[in-house]
């Protein structure tokens, strides 16, 4: 982008000051930022203009015409958000506070590939902004979360185990050719670290999220920021060894990972061995809640092996919450008392002095909420308002 | 601090843009900030009476009088650094870019308690400044890296194992009592982690540092930014068990950790079982250098059992860099050349696609400059800058 595309300078500046939210007058803003009263009412008019900030009700004043007050507009445009996983996609409408204003489900093959994929996605996707009252037009912008690695700067997944025909597919820009609005593109656990995160814990500094389904993984939360990492693989503890000797093979082709130990998959192949027929992480959720003694058995175990694996994550990153979520973490509480028991014993008493491990407090609609604060959390930034207002 | 206290808005804006080192002139300022003329000038003439602006060379010009630029000015003010160790101190004062001024060692004893260590190290800071020409009322602050876990916050040390004396001491009262400036602690790893970063490899977004001498720790970087934990207890490696079976007990009472298999102290006792005489880090480093196949074998070994620890670091905080530092650091490639084994085998593909593990490059004065780049992005933030006006 060049200078010319830029708005007037000063505008970002203020449009910043203004998402928290709170109402202000002319003359607030141009004590707070330095601008002078009459660039302060011109960007504000681009800024209405735009949507973006809404009057509000009248400031109390001590005689005379009381001033103009101006605040955030969450209302101005929505995002898209579809969590899609590897049998079915979660998919909402929200507004730029991240409220779920309209969802559906929908069962899917992810082993459709892409195209089908997303066409799918987006057709359901325009369904629902009628069923909001609203357009492609009223787009910020779409976020995905698919069941695998992305690389997150271009949107393309990379080499992910589960989606025949997606590896490097442009996601974005085939979703933008359906729909016409910016589209962001990550892994299904870091969406849903981001929705369980800015849904439940945005008041503390730094969170691991596990997600323990089918296959096993994190997300990390610094100082309220997504970690990604260098390759946005951050977060991938599938296929960490576990610290106990075992000889399971794991698909990866190492022995002793994590997912191959401790992995609802996992649970259920140990179960069928057990003489208790389990074919999936569902099926181990359902025999624990009816009871099975030894589903409740390896779940607890799992939770242990589990637990081994994030006392490291816990005294190297030093998280004030741990939330476990994923399937597993439906089975009641013999998933999370594992994990406690094992990063309890293992970790330092000072990372874990005031450590909260719990369960996923959002359940199945962290993803679609974290893609959607993927979204705002980008368009709204100071460097890319400016497409916002040229509009 | 109230807004009364506050310099006027938009000075803060104006210094923060001039902080990359590019000089500008009141017109490129007023465009980049949406401030009019006059707030510029009046706001530069404040920032030029503290002397964090200089007046740089006049830009070339068309006609007529050349228009007036400004710059940072690195000389405005200077920082003391210390990074104390177990039995040794280096200091040093540096500019506001970091660069080190002078610099010297000095053995001490941090058994000696808080006000004997504390007062010598004011001491010899005020011998440094005036080596530099400088007297502490030229001090930004002080930055202090301490051999154990501190409270960044407080700057109290919390519960330090080979600290008499030190713990909840309210070290930087005692240093702003006897030196007047503004201090700020972290642990030592902490800030050579920080030194290391941004002398050398800030770049990157995202970087592992590791510290292997007596003992073991770790100091993580995310988005260029120091992950200190919800305790400030993140990087802590050397109480993680390692993925292997052993019965080796830990001087903090679990069995297993990392620092009890693979640092300085645990090589040295080793060797010494085995009929090679080493009472130190320092000891095994010699006997490498000097060929011995027993330390040798044993340093490797050593980075191997780090290396497996650090995989499982690699897999869930998807670094850039991995760099490897501390005495033992020392020692030949044998060390590096370990981890580099265990980290390879035990991490996914992806999160090792493009991982840089490398050895310090900044050496023993990563400490140092950390502890200046502590101060400096301290007290320099946009929220910081009024106390250096009001002066």
């Amino acid at each position: 982008m060049t200078r010319g595309d830029l708005p007037p300078a000063g505008t970002a500046t203020l449009f910043q000051l203004l998402r928290d939210g709170r109402p202000r007058t002319r003359a607030d803003l141009a004590a707070e930022t330095g601008l002078s009263r009459s660039t302060v009412a011109e960007r504000i008019d681009t800024l209405l203009g735009s949507g973006l900030l809404r009057f509000t009700d009248k400031a109390s004043s001590t005689g005379g015409r009381p001033p103009t007050m101006f605040a955030f507009n969450p209302a101005a445009r929505v995002v898209l958000a579809a969590d899609i996983g590897a049998t079915h996609a979660k998919l909402a409408v929200t507004d730029l506070a991240g409220t779920v204003l309209v969802e559906q489900d929908k069962k899917l093959d992810i082993a459709d590939g892409p195209e089908v994929v997303l066409r799918e996605v987006c057709k359901r996707g325009r369904e629902l902004l009628t069923r909001a009252d609203r357009t492609s037009d009223d787009l910020l912008g779409v976020g995905i979360g698919l069941p695998g690695p992305v690389e997150h700067q271009s949107g393309k997944p990379a080499n992910p185990p589960i989606m025949p025909g997606w590896d490097g597919f442009d996601v974005p820009a085939f979703v933008r050719g359906e729909l016409g609005a910016v589209t962001l593109v990550d892994n299904d656990v870091n969406i849903m670290a981001l929705g369980e995160y800015r849904g439940h814990w945005s008041e503390y500094a730094h969170m691991i999220f596990v997600k323990v389904a089918t296959g096993i993984g994190s997300g990390l939360i610094s100082y309220g920021r997504l970690h990604r990492g260098s390759q946005g693989a951050a977060g991938d503890l599938g296929h960490v060894r576990v610290p106990h000797d075992t000889e399971v093979l794991c698909r990866c082709g190492n022995v002793g990972c994590l997912e191959a130990v401790a992995s609802g998959a996992a649970i259920a192949a140990k179960l069928t061995e057990l003489g208790v027929p389990a074919a999936s992480s569902g099926d181990v959720v359902t025999l624990a809640r009816n009871g099975s003694v030894p589903a409740l058995h390896q779940i607890r175990q799992a939770g242990r092996d589990i637990g081994e694996v994030l006392a490291t994550a816990v005294s190297l990153f030093n998280p004030s919450v741990l939330a476990v979520g994923g399937a597993l973490s439906q089975a009641g509480e013999h998933l999370i008392a594992g994990v406690r028991e094992a990063v309890y014993q293992r970790s330092l008493p000072l990372a874990t002095q005031n450590l909260r491990i719990v369960q996923s407090a959002s359940g199945d609609e962290a993803g679609v909420s974290g893609a959607a604060f993927m979204v705002i959390d980008h368009a709204l930034a100071p460097d890319q308002v400016a497409s916002l207002l040229s509009r």
